[in-house]
Order: structure tokens, then sequence, then C-alpha cells
């Protein structure tokens, strides 16, 4: 740290991602990237042609991918807007909707960008605990009178809230923006977006890094109505207006018009989630009933960071946090069906050899 | 504008960025991009397997590109950091080093974004004028006891410091970071980069979308010592860790290690540049030195915007800012000599055509 730096950023404590170690191979089932490619369609995109066309700056109103979106979710473009990895719409929102007496509202578990955010703007965080089963109850959002971001499914937990209960929040806070985090809702979940143009109040963020295998593109995306989308390209436009690279563009178009792809790869997941979990059931986890792309689990047997370690040391990379009320839980990337058999034996194996035995 | 949007953002005046028309083929001369086209190697670099990767997270390291970029300047990769553009960086900077009570120095003609983040940070900005031909004294930055921006060489002007009269700037104000933005500095004018390892308190920005023809993809790297770096990573890891996408990270390192069709191709843009300063200086334009490129130009038979608009309908773009004390002025890209030559003879039939004789 420089003497430069300010006071608050020096107080600051930055978001920790999931470990990408470039040292060896390993089965990654730690930060819920896809285990398919993109669509065939995105390398047929990203042809020489357009790799030459680098020397341009990216469209900055992104036209042609708003377009494919706005088609995709029955929107109009206006009522949608990109951002660097669904973080920068997230981002965006905060900045555009909270300030220092405007605070964020949200859980206790969830993602931890939202509290990092906050830190950064200087927003007051009013953090809301989930229950002890880790259910959201919705009443506790009613009626706040502050902004409110809800990760739904919830990470890294994978519950989620039915639809019905968000618009009761949506209706029960009409002067303030609810930001519905769907990071992971393609895997089971229901989609508010049905919902944008009835409430004014409703932000979406959805992302290409889970369900369209194109994390590494870094392409997000917030829908809602045209207002709202409005204030966020004023954020965009006053702090990086090409924000969204060429080729991003082309792949993010591309992929969303491969609806049958997406959805063959969505159900895949959900399929090998369906046997993991019985897998983990069978070896004595608990889990919670995931609508996302991950399992939480645990067991009696051992406590988190020792499985993460222990799957670590064999090659397997899950999530641990080592935070109040998950410590004992690791987060499980749905994998191929195959490291999904590798994962099941190897944590058997960990438990027949370093397990404590249920009483 | 919605009625959730906060009040200081909708008091804000967003960067209005040059045009990107997207109806039909305009020579554009109008946003500094490279006539040529990205190294070869970059194009070999983004193939299809490396496209089948985009599901994987980028590294947020960006290790193998700062080993390109600090290995190209002399410098240690944690003496290196990238952003979304130098754009990215440049916020970054300023949300380290600058807030409430912290104010931001730079000149009256210069990069508009710099005012427009001030704006979405709550920075005071501390306006300096440039003096009557556009040149900057270097005296009045001395002791100011603020963070300082300075575009080096200067946009829109062209004009560019010694370093030497950085150095001075950097001794006058060693309790605050002197930003130097270098986004035009390859070609030909002195880059500060010498003088990292002696002034802690100095940040060179530099960026790919100018000289390195990759402005599409969105890269720009900020560099100084290891304590500042380390700042503005902490800003970035409470902001977007993931910032740059995988196919960026691979172009980026591609291009830099290509330095001799970096070197070419800015050989080449100060080669037009000076048939191009001859021509214009042929027709009675008045021109500034430039050291960019680009030339900043005005003739007293028209008025810039006038200029502007009928180059724009002969299916040329150039850049006018409708702004105090260079309204009369037009900012034109250096393309390849043959879009110049079309440029020169344009811009001769429209003085022959609409211009104001000389008395």
């Amino acid at each position: 740290m420089s003497r430069f730096l300010t006071p608050t950023l020096a107080a600051l404590a930055p978001y920790t991602p999931g470990e990408q170690p470039q040292d060896k191979q390993y089965i990654k089932l730690n930060t819920n990237e896809s285990p398919y490619p993109p669509s065939p369609r995105v390398a047929e995109a990203i042809s020489a042609a357009e790799v030459e066309k680098l020397r341009l700056y990216s469209d900055p109103a992104c036209a042609d991918l708003l377009a494919a979106i706005a088609g995709q979710y029955g929107l109009q473009p206006g009522e949608v807007m990109p951002g660097n990895g669904s973080d920068e719409n997230l981002f965006f929102a905060l900045r555009a909707f909270c300030d220092e007496n405007r605070p964020l509202a949200y859980a206790d578990i969830t993602y931890g960008c939202y509290g990092v955010w906050c830190g950064l703007l200087h927003i007051p965080s009013h953090i809301i605990p989930l229950e002890k089963d880790f259910s959201l109850d919705p009443t506790k959002y009613y009626g706040l009178g502050e902004t409110i971001v809800i990760a739904n499914p919830n990470a890294p937990t994978g519950l989620a809230l039915p639809r019905a209960e968000i618009e009761k929040i949506l209706r029960q806070n009409p002067g303030n923006v609810v930001i519905v985090d769907e990071a992971y809702v393609d895997f089971g979940a229901e989609s508010c977006v049905p919902l944008i143009h009835s409430y004014p109040n409703l932000l979406v963020v959805q992302t290409y890094s889970k369900s369209r295998s194109l994390a590494g593109a870094r392409l997000g995306f917030a829908m809602g109505n045209a207002e709202l989308i409005a204030d966020l390209n004023r954020v965009k436009f006053s702090l990086n207006p090409y924000n969204i690279n060429r080729l991003t563009l082309l792949a993010g178009a591309a992929s969303m018009r491969d609806t049958a792809y997406f959805r063959k790869n969505c159900a895949a997941v959900m399929d090998t989630r369906a046997w993991t979990q019985a897998q983990l059931a069978a070896l004595g986890f608990a889990t919670l009933p995931s609508s996302a792309n991950f399992i939480f689990a645990r067991t009696d047997a051992m406590p988190g960071g020792q499985l993460y370690q222990s799957l670590r040391q064999r090659g397997i990379l899950v999530r641990h946090f080592a935070a109040a009320r998950i410590a004992d839980w690791v987060r499980i990337t749905i994998g191929t069906p195959e490291q999904m058999r590798v994962f099941i034996e190897t944590t058997q194996q960990i438990l027949a050899e370093e397990g404590t035995p249920h009483a």
C-alpha cells in the first residue's frame, strides 16, 4: 500500500476470487464455469477477418448484441444493457441507485461482491440474515425503503425463491429498485424477466459466464424498463463508454442466437447435478436443494476446510469459504458426468481414509 | 432518467465518444485508431482452441500479459497493471488517489474523461488553463498538493512536454501522485517510463488502442512502482477482478512481443503525419506541431464545425469539439497515405466551393 492511497480505500477488504491456479491441471469445480465449450457459432463468429478489425473501436451502443438479447427475452434493445461481466452491471446499478444516504439491503450469506462494492462506493450495507436453514424470508424485505439486491438462485447455497415471492417484494418496495441477480437462473429457477413490464423498479442481471460457457469472454447483461437502463448507460458513458470489446460482442450475439445448444447444456448440467446430489446423499452428506450449477454440501465426517484441502491434494478444486455460518460447507460446481464420477470416488476415498466415523 | 437515480448521477454530464456510425463506410479519421491491422501474431494467438477455452474465467492476475509488458519496458510484472482500456486504468487511479478532499488538477483543454470521472467519483476538479498557444506551462503545476493528470502528448492538441519538464513537476510534488497519460506517446514524444524507479509518485498509463492497433480489444496498462500498482489492484479486486477477457490477454501478449511490427507502424504513421501537415500548411491551415497520431488544425476560410460537416457529407469523419477555445479547430487522425490523399483533395475541394477567400 502506498502513502498516496485514500483512507477509505486503505480500509477496504477486496473480494477474493476463487483460485485460478496456472501450475497444473485440476478438475476445476470451484468457480462455477460450464464444463462444456461455448456454442460452435462463437468460433465461427470470431474469424480472422474480425481479428483484423480489432484496430477499430467496438460499437459503444453494442447494437447487434442488444438486438440478439432483446429478441431472446421478448424485450426492446433499450431494455437491455451489457457489461464487462455481470459484475460490471451490478457495480453500475449500485452506483446509479445507491449512495451515502441510500443503503443497499442484502443477505448475510450471498455473493461476496455486494459488500465489497458498498465499501468502494461508500454505500451503507443493510445486512439481513438468512434463516437457520439458509432460506430467505421474503417478508423481511417488505417496505424497506432501501435498494435491494437478491441473488436468485442464491450463491453459494443454490436456493431459489419462486417468482411470486420476488413479485411481492417488488410490490412492497415501489419507491426502490430491487435488483435480482440471476447469474444461475438457467439451471432450474424462475426468472423475473416476465415481470419487467409490470414493475418499473425491477432490474434483472444475468451473465454469459455460467449457462452460456463464456466466463472468459466477460459478458453480463442487465434487463429492466428503459428508464432504469438509461440510468445504467449514464454510468457507463461516464466511466468506460467502450466497455465491451469487439470479439466479446460477436461471441455474445452468436451464443445468444444458439438457443438449442444453450438448452441442451443446461439440461445436461441439471441431470449431472441430480446424479451428484444422490451420490453425495449416499455418502452421508447434507446438501441444499440446488437450482444452480453447483451443490452446497457438508458432512459430519470432516470439516469443510479439510475436505477442500484433501480434494485439492488429489487434483480436484472445490470452493470453501472460511466465513461465519458456512465454514463447514463446500460448494461443488457441476462438471461433466466423468468429472463428477471422479469427484465422488475421490470423496469416498477421502472419507474412508480421513473421516470421523459416525457415532 | 428514472426517479430512482441518485441526485449526483442525475446532475452528471457523461462523456460523448467520437461517433462510430454503422450506416455506411466512412474514411474514419475521428477516433485516433490505427489505419493498420494488429500484428499477425494476434490472429495466431486467437486460435479455435483458445475460443473453446472461453468457458473458463481469465487469469485474474494476467500473469503472461504482465510478463510481456514488463519485459518490453524493463520493469517487473508487479510494476504493471492492465485495464479494460486505459480508461479503466485512469478511473482506478482516480479512485485510489483522489476523493472528496483530494482534488485532481488537469488542463482545461485535454481528454474529456478526466472531468467526467471527477463528477462520477465526487472529486473536486482543479482546472489549470493552457497558455494561449495551447502549450502547458509546467511551473503552474509546481507544489500543488493535489493529484495531477497530464496527457502527454496532450489531446486534442498533439503537443508534448519533454520528459525533463515532467520530471520537474514530479520533483515539485513529492507528496502527490502525478499521472502521465501516454496514450499517444509512441508517435514521437518522450515517455516517462524511465523515471519510474526514481519517482514513487509517478504513474504512467499507456494503451494498446493507438500504436498497437487494438482499440477494439480494449486494453490499457498502468506502470509505476509496485506500491502504486498494488493500490490499483486493490481497486480492481474491489470492483471487477476478472476485468480483462481471455482473448484480449492473448492479443495483448502477442502484440507486445512483436516489436518490429509495432515500430514499423509507428514510423509509417509519423511519415504520413509529416506529409499531411505539409499539405495542410499548403492549403493555408494553421496546425500545431503534433507528437501524436492526429493533427489539430484550423483555417480562416471556414469554421471548424462547417469543415467537419462538409467532410462528413463527403464520407470523411474527423472530430470537432464544440467547446470553448477550440471550436474553430478540427482533429484529424492519421490514416493510410491513400486515405490522407483523399482527405487533402476533398478538403481542397470544400475550401474552393465553400471557403471564405482571404482578404
